[in-house]
């Protein structure tokens, strides 16, 4: 085998395809990419069993051959070059030769035997989604997804395919997130979970331009260019979430993000390590925020300015939970829809974009005394 | 007591005092700031006991106090703060109150008994140094300070002042980098190693501007701007590295730096992990640079342009102490001046500049084999 490559354009090709090798794996074999060389055309492929990355480019070959080589060693090297044009040659003692101006290098490879198989996606049918619209709705949503093993279809994100569009979902059984976007048509009703990794490798590969989803029973094939992305799908059912989300929330809390963040923000400097816990108490047009760390004997309050008509209430809230909710909201007016202080309580913009809605909510925590 | 403060030019204050308040410490009265305030100034004090820090602003009040209060959760809240106006009152309760427009916040204050004193630093006689020029010192040295407290004197940075100007010295046995800076004017000859510790945060303090630095047989002192900053001294003899600096290396291989830095990183992908090893094979205007490793069974050889006359030599080196050698280099003409493969390099930049001269020693390894 002997081809020639700009370094650079290699460079490029293998950074798409280096986020699916797994950098701790007991399966060594995992670490290399599988190159295959055919009809002109070098396909390179990596897996960690639950996501793989296959993506091409032409080459100046007619050879036909299949060869694993470690692909750390092999992109660190690339990258370590100058732009430069370099041979790639196979010799007899199982090496992989790299020849440039100045120097060579020389890889062990072995034979693909054992490495696993690209995986098929059985496609019913091709789905077009715009990039843009998919990496927002990533941005807004993947943050709630539990860390926790505990409940395997939570650890992941759920696409819900409806009749009105899409609605993405994470949750985590403190705060859950529901974003829908109506723009991305589907003819079918159906429900997919994509776990954690898959959404943040996914993530990073989004563009703006439209890419083609086909998704079978057991894993999601996205075509993002020229980067095909599978991924295993959980294979659990998504928790009822609608019926969680609280319909008789009346009464309403309208709020500056940025004032009641920042508010929160030093409030986290007081409150107790372990508990986390905020107090808003909330009267007709007046909100008082407050916090206080039994240990340091620290303690902190703010009036936040608020429009507000209903009964007096105090509510308590994790510190951590209001942060990463208010800081995952883009626009500026917001509102906490309340019902009482134990249960939970929704968070929305003010006013949701066309075809757009965007729902947070999250669960109280019990005050103190 | 009872004062009011804008809080932007507080954080200043502070922000410039932090850096000396210990993270993680057995004497928990150390993670206050000492606040002293008389004639109408506020002076803040810190200290983890090898390093101080103090700063003063003045303010509109005629009490005089001293109180210890929680250093991180100060400096945090006044940072969260947008720009305004605090004022700062004393309780009886031993809290420290802070009210703004919108919030009050309280904390626990201590009494200043069991917070060390600020050291006394005896000036024998003061010395002027361009900020300017320390910072570079720094920034030419300290990488090569040890990290093993094996040898104490070691650790630090040896300041070493002479009639021609001040040597600024580190090694950690394997390198050594002295960088002689004659515009540093001194009038007696002595010799100080300041810890690791010191030189970090003195490298942040520094700016352009001309500092002033007092010795004594224990400590030193430097007054930069409004900061008082006092480190101890290690105590100990530094080695007599003079006599380490071969005096025979008469054999010299020129080279551009940036072509054997980015030679010898790609060389460290390739040379075994825990020997590091890379091997320069030099003969007449000629430089074979390679490294292989063993257990993967990769190597890599690269020709780098060069000048050299002489006798053909094989040398070792650990690739991480040339990468790092290489990289603390700011001039593009270097040169390798050589013995032999057993006895230690030295690397100058081709042309020093006025007044200054920076030398690194670098001791080879054994080559394999």
């Amino acid at each position: 085998m002997e081809f020639n490559l700009n370094s650079k354009e290699l460079e490029k090709l293998l950074s798409k395809v280096i986020p699916a090798v797994p950098t701790r794996t007991p399966m060594a074999i995992l670490e290399n990419f599988l190159f295959e060389i055919e009809e002109g055309k070098l396909t390179v492929f990596s897996t960690d069993l639950e996501i793989s990355l296959r993506s091409s480019m032409k080459i100046n070959s007619e050879d036909k051959i299949k060869i694993v080589v470690p692909a750390h060693l092999l992109y660190d090297v690339v990258r370590a070059l100058s732009d430069t044009q370099i041979k790639f040659e196979t010799e007899t003692n199982s090496k992989l030769k790299l020849t440039t101006d100045n120097g060579t290098y020389s890889l062990g490879f072995s034979s693909p035997e054992e490495f696993p198989s690209p995986p098929d996606v059985v496609a019913e049918d091709e789905i077009n989604i715009s990039g843009k619209e998919l990496k927002k709705a990533i941005d807004l949503t993947s943050f709630a997804m539990s860390k926790e093993d505990m409940r395997p279809a939570m650890t992941g994100m759920l696409f819900e395919f409806t009749k009105e569009g899409v609605n993405f979902v994470s949750t985590d059984g403190h705060r859950l997130v529901r974003y829908t976007n109506k723009k991305i048509k589907n003819p079918r009703e159906e429900q997919f979970i994509i776990p954690e990794r898959a959404i943040n490798v996914l993530s990073k590969l989004l563009t703006e331009k439209e890419i083609k989803a086909t998704f079978s029973k057991t894993n999601v094939c996205f075509t993002i260019d020229d980067v095909v992305f599978v991924s295993r799908l959980i294979a659990e059912k998504y928790p009822a979430y609608n019926s969680v989300i609280p319909m008789e929330n009346e009464t309403e809390l309208k709020i500056n993000k940025n004032e009641i963040l920042s508010t929160v923000k030093r409030m986290s400097l007081f409150s107790t390590t372990n508990t986390k816990q905020v107090k808003f108490s909330i009267k007709e047009n007046s909100l008082i925020v407050a916090a206080e760390d039994i240990d340091s004997g620290s303690s902190a309050k703010e009036q936040v300015k608020c429009e507000y008509k209903g009964d007096q209430m105090d509510v308590g809230f994790n510190t951590a939970y209001v942060l990463d909710i208010l800081s995952h909201i883009n626009e500026n007016e917001i509102v906490f829809k309340l019902h009482s202080p134990t249960k939970a309580c929704i968070i929305e913009p003010t006013k949701q974009k066309e075809d757009e809605d965007l729902m947070l909510l999250l669960m109280p925590v019990r005050l103190n005394g």
